[in-house]
């Protein structure tokens, strides 16, 4: 690739919109991409549907930490979360869906983006990989360069409204004992996924995942378990579009979310989001 | 009974609070007492698994939402909360755990309360119960004059530490028609509870109860599913003592909790928790 002189970690986030904005951005995920910042899941709602969907973020905080949200109708994503941004084009890629049905993955979604369009922010586990990687327990899906791989669960979530379903999860691959390390340099990122909701074959038991080798995720890419590892499981924000799937016609209209795996770059740092008092 | 002129709704919560500290509680639950006052679980664990439970109440606020706690060793209830109260003395009744066993139910904790001990303040459903009897939705439990039935579930809750297991959910049976009515009813009150999680048939099997016509609960009493009624499924306040009792010799020491369905009633009423924006 033309683009292989490209230092990932290092781009700043207003580049790595900027590329996104101009169809050149390169990369097949966004994992350890701009070092320190924070990663963010979108979804795209009628305004109709923004009071129901906030307060299921509430009630289900570990796979939907809610960072913020746009306007009704205005694509600017709001200061606080990035500056001179535009949530229709700074994400590399895009998921359409209607009537519950996935449509195509676009880079754009200018012609899709109406007058009751409501864009949420959603907290996103690459934003801990940093502190994971400082610590040499570098993801496996960094080293391999592609997507987190994702599972759906069979875990409900509380409704809210027209909103419920059932959770995602992400799954990275460690020795059983990091575990406890993993827990303790993760659980600070409370908006971002916080420590791992299960892990083990106990635990994929309880989310009700049977890819034992890590190779059929249902989205993302495939990953490899190598012998002594277990699969640790985080909750996803990738859960709202596996909802909007769910829902069927119950949400009408055409849904926007990032594509699983290509998040939006914010300017915030993890650092902002990290409690420390954990 | 000699106190069967007592009007339950009418008691003031220091009247309650008093007569429990005096063992002169009549009742078998509290439910419908104290008409539009907040009602409490309350867990109190060692002050080293403080940390760990605040995390995991924040990352489980449907069954778990923290009202407050008590200064480490210091068995006074916070007076934001109840006024002149002591949390070893104030409830109905409480149960004793050791290694994750029930080990016996008693009306005073004075003897087990330790220097390091921390209880926690827990929202409880029968608060919002004032809103569904006002609206012509009597409880079936508060129609019987008993505890509302309360199940385990396989629905696995966030960890956070020492901290995991599967969700309580408390049931009351209503017609399929009145779902959404009871929706809109219980949804503002998100500090204890708020709406239903699941219900129906449906609902049942997300949450692992087969318990078809409501007459063998996990915890409280038995209830009635007339015909034309379903099942309708809220997170619990219980699930904090289900979640002690999973976790053996994690947590050690003993564990008080109340006796599910013998609630502490607060100063706080119902109203000052309740999010009318929702």
């Amino acid at each position: 690739m033309a683009i292989d002189h490209l230092d990932k970690p290092s781009l700043t986030p207003s580049e790595v919109r900027s590329m996104c904005r101009t169809d050149q951005w390169p990369f097949p995920a966004t994992a350890s991409c701009s070092d320190g910042y924070v990663q963010a899941n979108l979804i795209v709602l009628p305004e109709k549907f923004a009071s129901d969907f906030r307060t299921f973020c509430k009630r289900n905080p570990v796979p939907c930490p809610l960072l913020g949200e746009t306007l009704p109708g205005d694509p600017t994503i709001p200061a606080s979360l990035a500056k001179a941004a535009d949530i229709r084009t700074d994400c590399p890629s895009y998921c359409l869906y209607s009537g519950g049905k996935y449509l195509s993955t676009v880079t754009s979604t200018k012609e899709h983006w109406k007058e009751d369009s409501v864009g949420f922010f959603i907290g996103c586990s690459y934003s801990f990989e940093g502190a994971l990687i400082a610590a040499g327990l570098v993801p496996r899906h960094v080293e391999l360069g592609t997507k987190v791989p994702m599972y759906r669960t069979t875990v409900p979530l509380a409704s809210a409204g027209v909103f419920s379903g059932t959770m995602v999860v992400s799954m990275r691959p460690y020795p059983a004992s990091a575990i406890p390390q993993i827990i303790a340099l993760t659980r600070p990122y409370s908006q971002t996924h916080g420590e791992p909701f299960a892990y083990g074959p106990e635990g994929a038991a309880a989310l009700g995942i049977t890819d034992k080798d890590g190779t059929k995720p249902d989205f993302g890419d495939a990953s490899e378990i190598r012998e002594g590892e277990v699969a640790v499981y985080w909750g996803c924000g990738v859960t709202p579009q596996n909802v909007v799937m769910g829902l069927g016609d119950k949400i009408d209209g055409i849904v926007m979310g990032h594509e699983p795996g290509q998040m939006l770059i914010l300017d915030l740092k993890n650092a902002d989001l990290c409690e420390t008092d954990l």
